[in-house]
This record gives C-alpha cells, structure tokens and sequence, in this order.
C-alpha cells in the first residue's frame, strides 16, 4: 500500500499485556500543523460563492502552457518561492498536478519516449521514497519501468533511464544530488516536497530542470491535493500538461484557489510581521519540528536498543540563523541483535513503514513525525516504555 | 487533444470577409448554468477555514473502501440518486474520482487482469466519446488497448473485452446498452454522465455493475472535477480505489465538500419547494435545454444543408411530465453535397469536434450546447446566415 491509509493491526503479545492503543505512524498525514491553522481563524478562510470555478478552463495568461492553472495560484507558487528562497522561479513553466503524486507520473510520461522499443528505466538511490516503484509500474507501462536502486545502475550496460532525486530525502532527510553516472543519457526529476524551512535549512534556491513541490508539505494541506511543477523546458511542460488533461482534465479549482490564498496570507504574514512572530508560519514549524525532533531523541538517549541519523547544523537563508535539518520522517534503525524493526514496535502497537519498501532492510523503519501532539506523546512515551522493558 | 481545452483558429476565407469572431464549441464546458448557480446566492457558497479537511483520510464509516470519500458527500450522492431516480444506490460501494476521467481509468485497471497475457481490448459502439481511445492508451498500458468500434467487435474471434456504454451517448444524444455479444466474455462500463433531468428523461434507476456519474454534467460544475462510481462487486471497488491512491494520493477535499454542499442544497430546495419553482435545478435545466434545442432546429429550420438527430417525448419519471431528450451536444450532419462538416463551419470560425474523433466520418461535427447564452445567441445567428449564403 501505499499512501496514506491506515492498516489496522491487533496487538501482539508485549511486555504490556498487548492492551496498547495503536500509534500509527506509518502514513505521513500532516496534522503536526493543525492547530497553527486553527489559530489563524478567519484570516485563512475561503469562501467560495456557488457560480465560481465552474469552468474547466482557467483565464491563463499568454504564453502559458498550463491551460487549468489558475492565473492566482501561479502568482502565489512565485511569490512563495521568491520569499522563502527555495527554488528559481524566472523563467519557468508552471505546471498543477493533484498532489505531486500526480506530477510524478506526468513527469514521466513527459520524460519517455512513446516510440522508443522498450520501457525506459526509472532509478532512485536507496533507501528511496516507497511509492515510486508502484506508482511507476502499476499499469505495466511500455513507456517506462521501475528499475532500483540508481546506485546499483549502470547507464553504460542498461541504457537511458530516468533518475528521481527527493531531496530532503524521504524516508532518510538526507540532501541529495544524482548519482547514476550518465554518459548523457539521463534525465532527472527532482522531487522537492520536503524543502521547506521547518524540515530543511534553505542553503539557496533549487534549479533543476524539472522539480516539483506539494502543498501537503509545504503547510499540511494534504486533503487538497496540490502540487506544482516548475519546468525549464516547454515541451516538457506541455507533455506534462497533456498527461494530466488525460488523467483528469485538469486539477480541482477549489483547492488551487484555497491553496492560492492560504499561500498569499503566508506572504503577507511575513511582510507584516517578519519572522518574530509566532504568526509567521515557517519559524514556528521549524521550532515545532525543532521539539519534536529534541524529544525523540532524549527519548532514544543512550539506548543501544535505536539509532536515528545525525545531522549537522546549516545556516538557513530564510531564517536567518543556523538550524538543523528535522526531517518529515525518522528513519529508525535497531541495533545488530534485532532483524526486524518493525515486527519489536508492532508488539507493542506502534506502525511504521518497514525499511524493505524503501529498497533498504528491514532493520529500518520509516515513522513519521507529522502526528498530532497527542499521538506523538504517545508515540515518546511508548518508546521510553519499550526501552525500560526491552534492555 | 482531448478535454476542454480551447485550441486558435484563424478565420479562413468565407462570405463576411473573415473577420468574424471565433465561436468554440468544441469542448463541453457546461457555462450554461451559471446564470442559475448566481442567482442562488449565499445558499450555495462554501466556507472552507484554514484548519479544516487537511488530512489524505476521510473519517469514512465502516465497512466503507474508499477511504478517502467524505461521509458528507457519499450521503449527499445517495440522497441525490433517490431523489432523481436515475440510479439504484442500495448496495453499492461508491468511489469518488477527479472527474469521471480519472474513474474510467480507475474502472480499467480495476476490470482488466495484471498476470493475463494480452492487454484486455477496450470498445465502445461508434460514435463513441472521442477522449475513450486516447484516455485508454496514452500510457502504453500491457494490461488494456484500445480496440475500436463496438458495433465491429467479435468476441468469439478477438476474446475478453471492456464495452463502454455512454447511455445518453455522447456525441449523438442517444439511449444505449450493449452492443457486443459476448459469449460470457465481456465486462462493462456504464458512463452515466448524462443521465440527468435536465439532458434526457428519467425513465428508471439504472442498475449496472459498474456506473459513473459526474459533478461536471450533474450541475454544470466542471472546475471540480468530481465524478463517483456506484460498484456492485466489493473487490472492483477496492481496486478502483486503489488506482485512484497510486495515481494521486485520493481526491480533494475541498471539492468534495463543495460537492456535497452543492448537492444537499438540492434535494433541501427539492423538498422544500417541489417542482413547480424556478429555484429547481433540474426543472429549470431542463425548460433551458428544451429552448435551445427548440432554437437550434429553428435555425437550422427546413435548411438542406444541416441535420441533427430528433428524439421522441417520453415520461420522466422525476419531472412527472413527458419530455423529449434534450443532449449536450449537438450531433450535426451535413447534407451529401458536403464532404467535412467541420470545415464548412470553420470558414465561418466556428469550431466543432470532427465527427472523425468518434469513430464517425467527417459529414459529423459534434457542437457544444452548453455554451453560455451570449455564445449560444451569436452561434444561432451565424448558422442563420450561413444557411443563407451557402443555399
């Protein structure tokens, strides 16, 4: 499976006599930034009269290739990327997906060739985000093809392939380059999603050819499935533009418009007020995450039971000052005694994703760190628990 | 090209000295009922606060499979569908799609076989919607094809078969079933777009195994792109369900919300006022669509040079009144003299969708009825003095 459902699991025999609720961290449902948006009350409303949207098409501007991108929520991708400074916007072809799931997979039938013989190869490194091999494979596409790990391709022997770098890195939070050797025969897709000041120190603005970002992370609005491309090239843009006029003429006004407007009150916030306020959406989550990421590690302390990756301390252009980076997702690792990460925090009703869907092994497990603050207390609590009684 | 994209043609050389403003009615955005949605007010305006819908789930019921469909919505869609009666929905799972496009899709992963040899052939009696054969194969799927004419289809020769049936049909307006024979091989998709009040009357609740309607045609709210399967058997609805998660993550909430809203104001003025008021959308929809279509073959009056399909009154069940059906698109044909219907309207800058596109020949050319009233006006004067110069 792959989004984010949940499974339901029963108990297994623990230490606690198997009566432990579920804590289920294996989706990354973004709800850590619920109760900023609460806060934000009226300010961050949309309201939609019944005769609006109702059009397939948008009023786009001359000499846009996304025809169904709303003219305000391409103003709002720009003026967001300008301010926080993530990503170049001059001189790029804005494309809408329904989530970036969807822009995925018109990236990569913008990226294949429809007359070529065989499907083209499409790698990530290893431990990479687990739904690219289904979402790559799911209808057996003559157009291309999950191939692995990128750090076990060799484009001499096997030929062209299309190489996806997610950057903060789901599931690890590692920052990321290509690393096929390529002989030319490349193509890239950077998948961005996590590059946003409260996950990842901003170092300078992403330019690649093809890069993509989604609403569910930048703020947490995963329920309105956006995402957006910014695209070089404009033929690739409008083989993208064409994929998702096929998959779903088009993507929901109602979000790009809700979407439009919650991303001009971050603007606006931070022109008013700057970055000492507690309005201001980025410096709180980056705080937020900051906590999050302190206590899960006091909570794995000095056990040799767990480990999660270190990361070193960067300046952050947007902020201002030096942060870490405090990844989406903690990539926990078990120590050398035990096999299976997932099966010791099953028994005690914990859901992650296992490290083998990532292309790694099962010794790691994927948890997230987006929960409610009610399940991630939980969530350190048990752990604490696990610890007391596992070592 | 496919959906409601508007392509640019110049004006070619015609009676009036080319300078005649382009009339589009070659996609099928339905503009026509955005005078009624406007005059509804507040009643149909939405509120969507920061804070809310942010999650990939929906608090589904029970028992449920689409687990991203709002409640809200799924009890809205059953409250319509008894209402208008033109679907059974007791028993059925419902899917919710990006517009009916993304849930063919999802109906042709979900009826075709991954460990099957062959792609699974995909068919349709001719003439056919025209984005069908570019939806099925523009993945280059292994798992169906596109195969063409139903009407020509030989399942004792060719084998396991997908039949779409658009009853009403679009382009020609027409009442339809199957049309295959087939040996127990066949599997079927019943695309119910236009089988609303307003286009055709409702003579019985449809019951098929697998049916999809949409927002789009239902209301005239295309910019949501909210479509919904009703699906007899538990595992094809678990399967659609599952395309609609690898291809983008669910579907937004925020229309779905607008959506249900949309629909509950509905049935609230349906019961509240009955029929006899101009506030009823379908009653209204259907008196408007009855105009321009009484309009139309005014215009077009005792001319050789035009014909379209005439249909028979019959009861419906819902307005509790005959009528005749009333499509959304005009299906034109040119006299024999003609060779390219399309052509001859484009001299004039009025575009049409060459009936080729739908498995038909060029004497065909399918126009939109939906245009909004000034379109609908200007286009009713061009085919005036079109007959009068070309006679």
């Amino acid at each position: 499976m792959c989004g984010a459902e949940t499974t339901n699991h029963s108990t297994e025999s623990n230490g606690f006599g198997g009566n432990l609720s579920l804590i289920d961290l294996d989706p990354g449902n973004p709800t850590v930034f619920e109760p900023y948006w609460r806060r934000m009350g009226d300010k961050c409303r949309v309201v939609i009269p019944g005769c609006e949207l109702m059009s397939y098409k948008a009023a786009t501007k001359p000499g846009k290739v996304c025809w169904f991108l709303l003219p305000e929520l391409e103003d709002a991708i720009v003026r967001l990327h300008r301010l926080v400074g993530n990503a170049v916007v001059d001189d790029r072809y804005i494309v809408v997906g329904t989530g970036s799931t969807q822009l995925y997979q018109a990236a990569l039938y913008a990226l294949s060739t429809p007359a070529s013989l065989k499907p083209i190869n499409v790698v990530s490194a290893a431990p990479y985000y687990s739904c690219y091999p289904e979402e790559t494979d799911y209808l057996c596409s003559r157009l291309y093809k999950w191939a692995g790990d990128a750090n076990e391709y060799n484009a001499n022997k096997s030929g062209p392939f299309i190489e996806v770098v997610n950057s903060p890195n789901n599931p690890n939070g590692s920052l990321r380059e290509s690393v096929v050797k390529d002989c030319g025969q490349g193509k890239l897709i950077h998948d961005l999603a996590y590059y946003w000041p409260q996950f990842m120190p901003i170092n300078r603005p992403a330019d690649h050819d093809l890069m993509y970002f989604t609403f569910s992370k930048c703020t947490g609005h995963a329920g309105s499935r956006i995402g957006w491309a910014l695209v070089k090239d404009r033929e690739v843009a409008i083989k993208m533009t064409k994929y998702i006029e096929l998959n779903s003429i088009g993507v929901s006004k109602d979000s790009q418009f809700r979407t439009a407007k919650i991303m001009e009150l971050l603007c606006n916030e931070h022109k008013e007020f700057g970055l000492n306020s507690s309005n201001n959406f980025f410096e709180y989550g980056n705080r937020l995450m900051a906590q999050r990421w302190e206590s899960l590690r006091e909570a794995i302390g000095s056990s040799d039971l767990f480990s999660v990756p270190s990361f070193e301390r960067q300046y952050c252009f947007f902020l201002g000052r030096p942060t870490k980076p405090y990844p989406a997702f903690a990539w926990l690792k078990c120590n050398e005694e035990t096999e299976d990460c997932g099966s010791l925090l099953r028994r005690y009703n914990i859901l992650g994703r296992n490290g083998k869907r990532f292309g790694a092994d099962a010794k790691y497990l994927r948890l997230s760190m987006l929960s409610s603050d009610d399940v991630f207390e939980d969530f350190l609590d048990r752990l604490n628990a696990i610890r007391l009684f596992e070592e």
